[in-house]
């Protein structure tokens, strides 16, 4: 069983790709829009190539003490001009699994975000949750983070 | 006067700096959050000095027949491996000039990025508009954008 205090974080590697792909497809959302098939279609791998070549993103997992991976988190450091020639960190694609919720590894890994996000010079963090996860919304609400803004999405 | 038809989308320019802090300072968010003094204070020219040599983000322009800086939009691609591995737009900062709205040139900024999400293989444009900024998101939804998440932000 993972405890909090026996998680830790790393950065993802190409063998964890279908854990998390597993994690991501792990819900009503993610279920429609996901492909949790075997072999892995490879659009994901292309995915996770391009993001262990992208210098400003940070794809995460927590791994509990006997090494199985129970979380992920991604981590884009975006510089832009407003609020001064702030970075901004957006946090995206937040999962734990379903069998370790409520542990506080969600936590764990937004904090690790956060500690991240300033620690490379950012001063804001900012991310989208669905209108439909309210307890997400709750989860990041307690964490500290406002419901500021809305979230706009165009899918083509 | 900036008509639709005469406006091009360029690269932004280290000489464009000052133009695009000016429009975003020019609303009561962005008064609170800039500082547009002369000369302009460094945290902006290392931002974009940051821009300029981030692969993944384009900061373009506006600009009217004759020369002129009327408005501005950022577009980063993020790789990620949700939704079967497609990468995403993330628009931010649209700005146009207060004395040039209502001539369609937001449309052709936000259009363009549509266009170039698409081409560099998004299959998603996102973004993010303070809850208060309720024209911007009537805007938005005119172009086919849903309000589907909850944007959260914690600033340091």
């Amino acid at each position: 069983m993972a405890e909090n205090s026996s998680i830790s974080i790393r950065r993802a590697r190409r063998d964890d790709v279908g854990v998390i792909v597993t994690m991501l497809a792990d819900d009503p959302l993610g279920r429609a829009r996901e492909r949790l098939e075997h072999p892995l279609p490879q659009s994901y791998l292309h995915a996770f190539e391009a993001l262990a070549k992208a210098p400003h993103i940070q794809l995460v997992v927590a791994e509990d003490g006997e090494g199985a991976v129970v979380g992920c988190l991604q981590l884009c450091i975006l510089p832009g001009l407003s609020s001064q020639g702030a970075s901004r960190g957006l946090i995206e694609d937040v999962r734990v699994a379903t069998h370790c919720r409520s542990r506080g590894i969600g936590e764990r890994l937004v904090r690790w975000a956060i500690a991240e996000a300033r620690a490379r010079g950012c001063r804001l963090v900012e991310l989208f949750t669905h209108n439909t996860r309210v307890d997400a919304q709750r989860f990041y609400a307690r964490l500290g983070f406002q419901p500021s803004h809305v979230g706009m999405t165009l899918r083509f």
